[in-house]
């Protein structure tokens, strides 16, 4: 075991008395704007309080503990991540970054250390899509991104501007947070690179571009016993032709240098009866892009297959349709080079790499220098019961968190 | 205009007032065991009594119309469809078959002939999967072979013995006719054979069997992000190989003399989340094969099918599981050759094809010489509002059907 400023004692009781705090018949789940959600604030509440911070809501129904600088005219480093989670998910995606941003201030505490700066925890709100069908919430809030349309979505008889009053925030407020110097984030990477070559950090350099394509593939309804094979135009056999060489454009993508994925994730048929050839095949394509660049060759070749394939088959495929196209968000380049450093500094074995999934961190990023870390989780799974971290790497991330702090505490001083 | 014994403005009459009575929303439909259908069975009773036939109820709930023959002791030549539909339905789906069967008793009538044997026209019950399920209802009932489980199937709060009861029927008689000497069908192709082969009838040699088989497909759910594009067990990509080799699979044993044809008509993924690799995909293919051989090939190769993907993937393939299995029905012999020649005295372009389709014809083969002709529908279209048929060709198929059985009329005896 190194010796951390951290203590994976304290990160270990966070997490697990949070994860005794879900939804009983669907461990783990704390959605926002449920109640198990609010008994999980209440607690982060007590145990920010127990750390010395001192607590509130924000106007964008974020929970902040505030730690003062001795100089609080400089401005305030922010760190945080979030506690809601997907129906059935795990117990470290996001818990995992609040837990090692509270560590920090505790750690900070315990060696007696006094930032210039104020220092911030934040529990963003809603970072996952909640019922309202919508995420990262309580980021867009914090730097005043939230579209204006979004407040009146209604679930379960409740607006979301009266689930941001129920937790506490006052959606009518536009705050805008110029105090804020500098957003770091921890979050299990979700995905198997770091396990797989045996590396305890990645420094996040950009966070994917999230497009994502509908394809309607439209043939004709017929009767399955009686049409001859010859004579049909099966929209399901067309809509698979597509399936696979989407599959293989990505992974074409995925062999650049930069991050790149693609999946289609969504896919039914119509009319979906055992007796009638598929009439419509209906798809939908989430590719991600750390080049914004890939995303618009992959976007023209996914167009070009469309064609294709009508061609080749006797079923229209109509041009593929973007339904939302997300740039990617790169990171501040200069906090970048204080994680590494701070690796280093913390013995931690580290590599570059883009994050494949969204984060709040993406937000803070359009008002503020912002960068994020990952850990290792195991497998890579994610946002399922068996999501799992170690505890050590946890600690070892809000040690390397801790340093990046300390380090930013001198050098915003002297940038400014 | 062939100069033809039966009448194409009756046949007209019948299916544009059938057509008439449907969903006012959802043109056709009249799905048994609804209001709409028994105000469809109340008219079809009108044009019986018109036509001379005594109208009864039989225990299974099918419509029947009597027209006693001279020698009674002989038996019965039975010909008839069904009036239901399925939801959105045809025009001319079983309805063309009742009225054809009603045009050769009001044709024989027009022309004062006296069968020896008595000649019943029905309007089989629930041929098409009913609000209960299940098909073929009055055609099984009528031979004895409804399933004993089926009657106390439940939907809209009735039992299916309880809706055969509101029908007029007495489901817990298990009447068992010996007296039914012959069947005959007339139906609309339901394809597009006929038709492209400029041919007016088709003399059916065999109902397909039907074998319906579940493929489950096992990936993992990864994060869509960030799981490298090689680090992925996808069911979907998976599926859709499988659903590619299967329509090659069928194409092959399509090109062979016997009918055949297999779909995949259901098609699902799970979880069918947008950011999610799909960790299953469940498919249902529907095979139709008129050789029994065939259809055990074809199942030996897709196990094949499903080792091999299983082996080309990182996702496992369940071994496909048939769900349900029914023979194919061979149609009788002596009526083929006399429906051959009832086409040639009639002057009808004739050839002989499987039906890819189920039929009650299947039924009642179990219990008696049955047979069945096609006449061309348009563009192969059926289950649909947009099928459609020509008047003048259900004429000249009742016009088979009455040479057909003024033959059996005498043949029957003959062999007795």
């Amino acid at each position: 075991m190194r010796n951390l400023p951290t203590n994976p004692d304290r990160i270990a009781e966070d997490i697990s008395d949070l994860a005794a705090i879900t939804e009983p018949d669907h461990p783990y789940t704390r959605r926002a704007f449920t109640p198990m959600f609010l008994a999980g604030r209440s607690y982060l509440e007590r145990r920010f309080e127990k750390a010395g911070l001192k607590v509130r809501i924000d106007a964008a129904g974020n929970l902040i503990g505030h730690r003062p600088g001795k100089n609080p005219g400089l401005g305030t480093i922010l760190l945080g991540s979030h506690s809601d989670t997907v129906p059935d998910g795990g117990r470290y995606d996001g818990i995992a970054g609040v837990s090692a941003a509270l560590e920090v201030a505790r750690a900070l505490a315990d060696q007696g250390v006094h930032l210039d700066h104020d220092l911030e925890i934040v529990d963003f709100l809603a970072e996952e899509v909640s019922i309202f069908g919508v995420s990262c919430v309580g980021s867009r809030g914090m730097v005043g991104l939230v579209p204006p349309d979004w407040l009146a979505r209604t679930a379960e008889h409740l607006t979301l501007a009266q689930g941001i009053e129920d937790v506490g925030g006052h959606p009518e407020v536009s705050e805008t947070r110029a105090d804020i110097k500098a957003f770091l984030e921890l979050h299990i990477e979700q995905g198997p690179v770091l396990e797989d070559q045996k590396l305890d950090i990645g420094v996040v350099t950009a966070i994917a571009g999230i497009t994502r394509i509908e394809i309607v593939v439209d043939g004709r309804a017929d009767h399955a016993g009686t049409t001859p094979m010859g004579s049909r135009r099966d929209a399901l056999t067309a809509a698979a032709r597509l399936v696979l060489a989407i599959e293989q454009l990505a992974s074409q993508f995925a062999e650049g240098p930069a991050h790149f994925a693609a999946t289609v994730g969504e896919f039914r048929i119509e009319p979906n009866a055992a007796n009638v050839v598929p009439s419509r095949a209906v798809m939908l394509i989430d590719a991600r892009a750390e080049n914004r660049a890939d995303m618009e060759r992959f976007c023209e070749a996914v167009d070009a297959l469309a064609l294709e394939v009508a061609d080749e088959t006797d079923c229209s495929v109509a041009k593929p349709r973007r339904i939302s196209d997300n740039q990617p968000t790169p990171c501040d380049p200069d906090l970048l080079a204080i994680l590494d450093a701070a690796c280093e500094t913390t013995g931690a074995r580290h590599r570059r790499m883009a994050s494949g999934a969204g984060h709040d961190t993406a937000w803070m990023a359009r008002a503020t220098k912002a960068a994020m870390i990952f850990i290792p989780c195991l497998g890579g799974r994610s946002h399922a019961p068996e999501e799992s971290a170690k505890t050590e790497d946890i600690a070892l991330g809000a040690a390397v968190l801790l340093e990046a702090v300390k380090t930013l505490d001198k050098q915003l001083q002297e940038s400014n």
